[in-house]
């Protein structure tokens, strides 16, 4: 982060130096071997283990597109912030390191009113409590006033040389896996947007509705499982569900240059949400892997489900590269998550 | 980045995924050493040296703030974007080893409009023709539509163990210096806010303007004054020059816990800039270093002059952290420099 802890802005002050001093403050309670340096200088340095690689993404949320203020308590921005990053590092089989954080932020929301709390801190409240989970401190990042509040995460991750899980290792006869249920986030967000999600979530009127907002509200990153696969080489090919099945199936197929069959009647579906929703549904983060015909993989890794859903086939010349086989017989699976721009 | 290469999207195509592979084939051209996996996946992936350590950051370049659409030539806006990131590996002495680039953008700026190139394309000569210059491969990312243009940059460098220039080095008796000349960016800025700059950068009418123009729209990192100065153990503290002279010293004097006087007749001021813009004006980029008495620092380094300003002196409670000096006597220079949400 730019800027430093300073006598000359006390506590509780607003402007971009007391809040970074806040962010140092608490982000130092979370330090960890792998990070070197923190908050505080130009530059975060970390040191790696011998033999060891850094697996780095960075994930933008941006609000009305990402997040809706109006919909989503901070406490979830922020979880669902850092969460994005730790999946992708979940996705590569890493162990996570370290994160940045860079905050662009409108000045209301960056400062308290009265007795509230600023909303940047309850944002903070949820990454922290987030990042506390997974031992992964924050490491640095950069502050700015913005007329939109966007939230960039860097997630650093260690991986043995080599060992890390790639989207391009699925060969022909494997076996596609998927942890958890799908199409909860989808559903939750439904939910959000009929604006029933406002007042369950302050009120919290019913406990069941509050489980169906979960999976949209605090997404699970998968770090354990991907650990698990990585380390028994169980997987060939792993990516996480961050943009759909439909999509990152269609990713991953891609970079292995295979195509797939899923069987709709096989995918796990999250209580409340449609075929649909689990099939193109973005935002669940959960792994979608595959892995040898030969190799046993157990119905949950780390205390999560892992269902099998279906297998690689030969890529060929004009022939769809997702099928879905349900009772009625053998559809074309076309990507239809999220795009950008489209 | 997310997404990938897709016979499915025919060259020149509108959504995400077509802008994600033009980036990609972009890309690819530039990768070093030390990067394992580019875009494609979802992390790429990185192999330090033996003995050395990693310096990450990441810096916010935000539409209205950091730059204007109306004001600044995409080339520059990429240029600038980058160029940020680029500094501060520098100020820790740390060779650049790739970028990672989150772009949010509103759509008009991410397709092409009949002849004319994309904005974004343009972004991308820019920022990439400077990355070729510190042989930076961009190696992921993150993509998505948004009503703000927003660039977070995440750079990563490579530092030998233990050696990364801190700026909590500066011990009472150090000489400062500061590499180039100050407050050109302020000019700059404040010729392309006079309008005078749109016509300029259209028309080319006058070389001398463009010229005052430069430091504001095309700043050049010092990576390779920062590696000098690491390589000869000459600095004992150094930042980079994002916020202002009497910031960022303010800063360097804060984490090192020491007070700075600085000399005014000494301050290297760019041409068409005032002693104001040279000590408040931020984002000059230039390395501000301190350095023991007994070290021999030359008037030049890697074709960029370095000017003694002024020294390090015993922190005292109650005594202002830097003073001015100049012919009327002693005065307090005030952090003056940009603070967001002030």
């Amino acid at each position: 982060m730019r800027g430093k802890r300073s006598e000359l802005i006390p506590d509780g002050g607003h402007g971009e130096l007391a809040l970074l001093d806040r962010i140092r403050r608490r982000s130092a309670r979370s330090a960890s071997g792998g990070l070197r340096l923190g908050i505080g200088d130009d530059c975060a340095i970390l040191r790696q283990k011998p033999g060891e690689e850094l697996a780095v993404t960075t994930d933008l949320s941006i609000a009305g597109r990402h997040f809706r203020l109006e919909w989503h308590p901070p406490e979830s921005v922020g979880h669902r912030t850092l969460a994005r990053g730790l999946s992708d590092i979940a996705a590569m089989g890493a162990r996570p390191v370290a994160a940045l954080l860079s905050l662009g932020l409108p000045k209301q929301l960056a400062v308290a009113r009265g007795r509230r709390h600023a909303w940047v801190d309850r944002f903070l409240d949820g990454f922290l409590a987030l990042a506390d989970q997974y031992q992964t401190p924050l490491a640095g990042g950069d502050l700015a006033e913005s007329p939109q509040a966007v939230a960039d995460i860097v997630l650093l991750g260690a991986v043995p040389r080599g060992k890390a899980l790639l989207r391009s290792g699925a060969r022909p006869g494997d076996v596609v896996y998927v942890t958890g249920a799908l199409g909860g986030a989808a559903a939750g967000l439904e939910l959000l947007q009929r604006r029933l999600g406002r007042t369950l979530s302050t009120a919290r009127k019913s406990e069941k509705k509050q489980d169906l907002l979960a999976p949209s509200l605090w997404p699970q990153p998968r770090v354990r499982q991907g650990l698990w696969l990585r380390r028994r080489q169980a997987a060939t090919a792993a990516i996480d569900l961050s943009d759909g099945l439909s999509t990152d199936l269609d990713h991953l197929c891609s970079e292995s240059e295979v195509s797939a069959e899923i069987d709709a009647e096989a995918m796990p579906i999250s209580a409340g949400a449609t075929q649909d929703q689990a099939l193109h549904g973005g935002e669940d983060y959960e792994l979608l892997f595959t892995s040898r015909p030969n190799f046993s993989i157990p119905r949950g890794i780390a205390g999560v489900s892992v269902s099998r859903i279906g297998r690689i086939v030969k890529k060929r010349a004009g022939q769809p590269r997702i099928i879905l086989r349900d009772a009625s017989g053998r559809h074309t699976l076309s990507r239809a998550g999220w795009e950008h721009f489209s």
